[in-house]
């Protein structure tokens, strides 16, 4: 038995994103987990230090399942982005800490692995064709293997103009406006040019972010099928399960659905009606390791395959946690992950490596990555508001996914 | 255009249940509603505090729906019980303030009432059958037309005793144990004691509160159809949706379902398929009166009725939302309350009175209420882990509906 | 990297049971698996001595899903009893190893206990009901909780008399005669007077093992309904999934299937549509620990509870890791298990002990038991033909579940 | 009652290509059955000599329905390819000796000849298009009217260059690899250059032997519609039959599946709900002839042919037992055969003819084959494993169909 001693969350920014870690000490050890809800840091890190610190010091961290449907039952209402995070903290400190007290990498306590790194997918932005281009083959010439390709903010760029009836309909409505026919129609253009330039052999990404509506999602899914994506991402939000029928039914691009997912509900008719190909979910937004490998068996049962969410507000920990799935699902499809800059380097010592298109664990048994907890105090977190997902029509109204 | 100026969460504690009220101000006026996650209080607080206040600030209240979808899509991540409940709270203080500023009851916007009041179902606990009983005559005699039933704490009493194997079992796995056999059994003689000296006229229910297996819990509403319940409630967890299928098919008990629901697939299948007969929404966790009188909407379209969640957590504020959604509803059903304690009633001036078996609504605009901030502050919230939630089995592990 | 040196099975028959055991060594330890298919013992041991261990020697035991994928998909045929399960013996054993390695029992490997003991079912035979009854109270004497009672063999006792008719009908026909409508009547009786006798409280089940046809099996599983047994095993043959629709639509008495699975497509539909409330696998005919710990993840996800076959014919290494699965998956049901022989116990130290109704895990990293080899040379095993699966009608048909 | 006597195996691999016969003798006569697994030879042979020998011996040979019932519920546990190829091998060796008795070809017994002889389809392999098209003009030359085309091994050749990431990657994981995008592609371009030489009265056929991801499979079958292929060969693996409405949804193009099937569910829904064209066991793996012929009947039913795998790893008996069951089938649809080498001819003497693009029966009762032992006895058999099977994507992870 390894006794729980101490629990609490420690938040940084570096590179200017927001995380939250969660360290869980025994007896005889600690481990780190990543409990990232970048929206909402000081609530996961609350949730945290508040409410699960209480209940889980003095308790036993061998028992990483039974702790787990503790948390997840202790607060009555279950599911949902803050609390699933703040589980998802202790879930991954659980396992690191399980892998040092064995001596092994976490990949190992979950079955060793079935590959030794794991292909990723990198972000090409630009504002017109020829600067996501220039982007594309910038991750080329550094060896990647896939790119996903977006024209300016989610929905591509603000279509107004210094239109008057323009500035009516906004008026007192701000947020970030675009066009969803003149996002659908400059997306193929824009894998058009890439595809000319960029030939077959890379594999091309695409996310929709619920952008458009269902049937418009539909019409780019179709016609973005000669350029044979490796997938389109996210085509509808996720309490909109019935849609993937229709998409299903009228393409056969490949796709992609989960990291706004946090209820089984939203995942489970996706897999097993095979309406998808790639299960995305965001790790920590499920409640860590112990809920997402489960997930990854389910996939596996219905050949669906794993590309866990990895944007800038996964910590390098959640990173380590998505790979160690990676290197030992059988199942496992592409990562994806956008980098990590200098200061998320020298707070992450252990971070992971991404060389030649693939991402490579660092040493070291557990999740095999420390926090240097005064590099992190040197990048304090401020609560914030985000304007991106104020996503506007031309009409003024929210776009509502 | 009513601008907001302010917006800010009280918590408070009178009679010992914490409870979270949000105030929004505006130029013109003020509006409150409920927040109340009891068992996370201050992550909502501080959700509302944090982020929606700085979010909402400027903006127009009278866009009540713009606002709700700016909330809801503005974390990216949406759902659960924290952010949820932080939207209710601004939701509901707008609707207030609405009909203050309208001069009238919030029931009036949403279409007029088409009842006066609203039936309400009371609770009887006790140890055995004879205490239970004891409760129920009690209620009668204050004029309840509805009673439910429950023996011991969910899922009944502790079943262990001096049994030095249950010890064992036992060892460093803490919770709130209890006997699903057990339980199961004792419900039926529970009923047939009840309704032997109740008669058949007085209504009666009882919540399973997700404490059996599935296959058990479908023989309870079997086993219980005799004694005719007006609802059997809880049946399976949330994410258990195909359950229900199964429930259906073989007994008539007439069920309702919802209080844990923060999700639309848990609730969508259950109301188009008509599994369930009752929709039981915990209204501040949908995120307030907006979503919930669309739920009531899509329930009337296929014959379900309401019966909002109405325990100790929810506050006198958010027991005046629910009654000013059931006097308008076509399809209200019935209405659970447990009364108010007198610290309750001193906080929250305008609390809705019960009488003669139903809830009435106090005079006034918008939901008639107020708060004695001063009355709130003499009942402060502390932060704490909740037992109850953590039911085990006789062998130790977590019951994990 | 822990390199494996040598694969090799090893047979032995203590208390005439045939049971196969694979040994993995490495350069740094060695583990141990269970893959019995006792009717055909030397196949398994061949397959895994002349098939797998030229295979695996040489390769990294770190890597079980790797290794397991390879074998799976090494023979291109796939599945089948005698394929499994030499796989199975290589899986456990590497789970085994990995334990030791770490210096961790199986179950933290798993994700640690979510109880300390498993509940367990004992077996009541007897060529009437009151010798079934006398075994049932002897069970309870000993502290159990749950007794699956059965009247004779499968089926039932023998149904031929000296009837001239009747041996006309067999001639040539050797096998196990049974009358199934004589069996289907008896099984009611048995349990009206098992159930008279001890009440309600002990826990009681019962196995079809596919002796009847399809309807008849729906009429036993409704007329046991007043019974409430735990549940009512193996309804029907395993290619028979449509029945179970059937089944499931007449009756609510809780299902169990699985011994005979080694398919997905034999699981997956009744776990996913919840046409059983226990899956019961034979987790060295899946081929072990790794497929049955993703069948279990399955399984929790919809609500069904696992049961894994415990006969005679799993050795104590098997037994153990059943244990170590029960111990860890949120969604244990029960623990089927006959009891250990003095030869078997030899034979195996570390087998686990049955005590108060419950089965309990001995100590050690691994799964926590080992062989003395010199005393598995003491019982050799004899390849022989059974007979009690040579189950004819009286009309002489084999009868073909 | 023609009494079983003896019931043996005989291992030969003339032509490097393990094979397993078994003999059956009666008291008045014998048969010869094909039981070729030639991944696990010497397990099947086994399985006949130490089970099913002494379980069949002075038993009826006459009633051949009855002992594959007995064969196949006797071991308890069922299917497999090392069971059922050892029972086929006792099954078709009863057809032939039931023939021998009748004095009459096997054909004759299954109802009598539909057509005279069988299409065939050959196999054109090459490392590059033009060397397909060479052996495609090979085999037109030659008489054939079907051709089935592939480029290098299953999935294509060895994408691996010098790079170093790759050698990184596959460190420690020694495997076939194959890239499938790179498969994918070069499929569509083969069949280009091949029909655009040959025109399109060839029936051109391909096997995509589980090489891709579900979506690519979509994907090919639809980019090969142009070609109108007479089918397209194993899209998925036999687990996942739910992929096949996918694929049936979105193309035309025939499709073709069963050579791994042992299992009912397997085919039964690929058959009822019409979702291949071509049901195509490898019979010695279903379990011999009559399991065979009532697969026939079943797809006859749904209007779906036959296509029967054929190729070097089953033994001239069992092409008989194929060319039998296609002569007197309805619903035959084509027989895959990649031809007899001479050592194999010498072997069994009456190995059918194969000319003009259709095999001919040979005269004679029964199967018309025999085997010559001495003959046999020269090619022995050396249990081996197989490389083929062991194929890897670039990333170094096992393809797991």
């Amino acid at each position: 038995m390894s006794t729980i001693t101490n629990v609490r969350s420690i938040l940084t920014a570096p590179d200017s994103v927001a995380l939250v870690i969660v360290r869980v000490e025994t007896d005889d050890g600690h481990g780190l987990g990543c409990a990232t809800f970048t929206q909402r840091p000081t609530l996961v890190a609350e949730a945290v230090d508040q409410y699960l610190a209480p209940l889980l010091v003095g308790r036993d961290a061998d028992r990483i399942e039974d702790l787990w449907q503790l948390m997840y039952l202790n607060a009555y209402w279950r599911n949902g982005p803050v609390l699933n995070n703040a589980i998802s903290g202790v879930d991954m400190a659980l396992w690191d800490l399980k892998g040092k007290l064995a001596g092994m990498p976490v990949y190992d306590l979950l079955g060793g692995r079935s590959r030794n790194a794991a292909l990723v997918y990198r972000h090409a932005n630009g504002r017109d064709p020829d600067e996501v281009l220039e982007a594309v083959e910038a991750h080329l010439a550094d060896g990647a293997r896939a790119v996903r390709c977006q024209l300016g903010g989610y929905g591509g760029s603000d279509p107004a103009g210094p239109d008057p009836t323009t500035r009516a309909l906004r008026e007192s409505l701000p947020g970030a406006y675009y066009s969803p026919d003149q996002y659908r129609r400059s997306v193929v253009d824009l894998f058009d040019h890439v595809r000319r330039h960029v030939g077959t052999e890379l594999h091309l990404l695409h996310d929709i972010h619920e952008r458009l509506a269902p049937m418009d999602a539909v019409r780019l899914a179709r016609d973005l099928e000669p350029h044979e994506l490796f997938f389109l991402e996210d085509p509808f939000p996720p309490d909109q399960v019935g849609w993937f029928r229709t998409l299903r039914h009228h393409t056969i691009t490949p796709i992609a659905m989960g990291e706004l997912h946090n209820h089984p509900l939203e995942w489970q008719p996706l897999v097993t009606e095979r309406l998808i190909d790639f299960v995305r979910a965001h790790i920590s937004q499920l409640g860590g390791i112990t809920p997402a490998r489960k997930l990854a068996a389910l996939a596996e049962a219905f050949g669906v395959r794993t590309a866990w969410h990895g944007p800038h507000d996964v910590s390098p920990v959640g990173h380590a946690a998505n790979l160690h799935l990676d290197l030992t699902a059988s199942n496992f499809g592409i990562q994806e992950v956008i980098g990590f800059g200098a200061a998320t380097r020298e707070v992450f010592p252990g971070t992971p490596e991404i060389r030649d298109g693939y991402m490579w664990p660092s040493a070291g048994p557990g999740l095999g990555i420390e926090i240097d907890e005064e590099a992190a105090a040197r990048y304090p977190v401020q609560p914030s508001v985000i304007g991106w997902t104020q996503s506007r029509w031309p009409d003024g109204s929210m776009w509502t996914p």
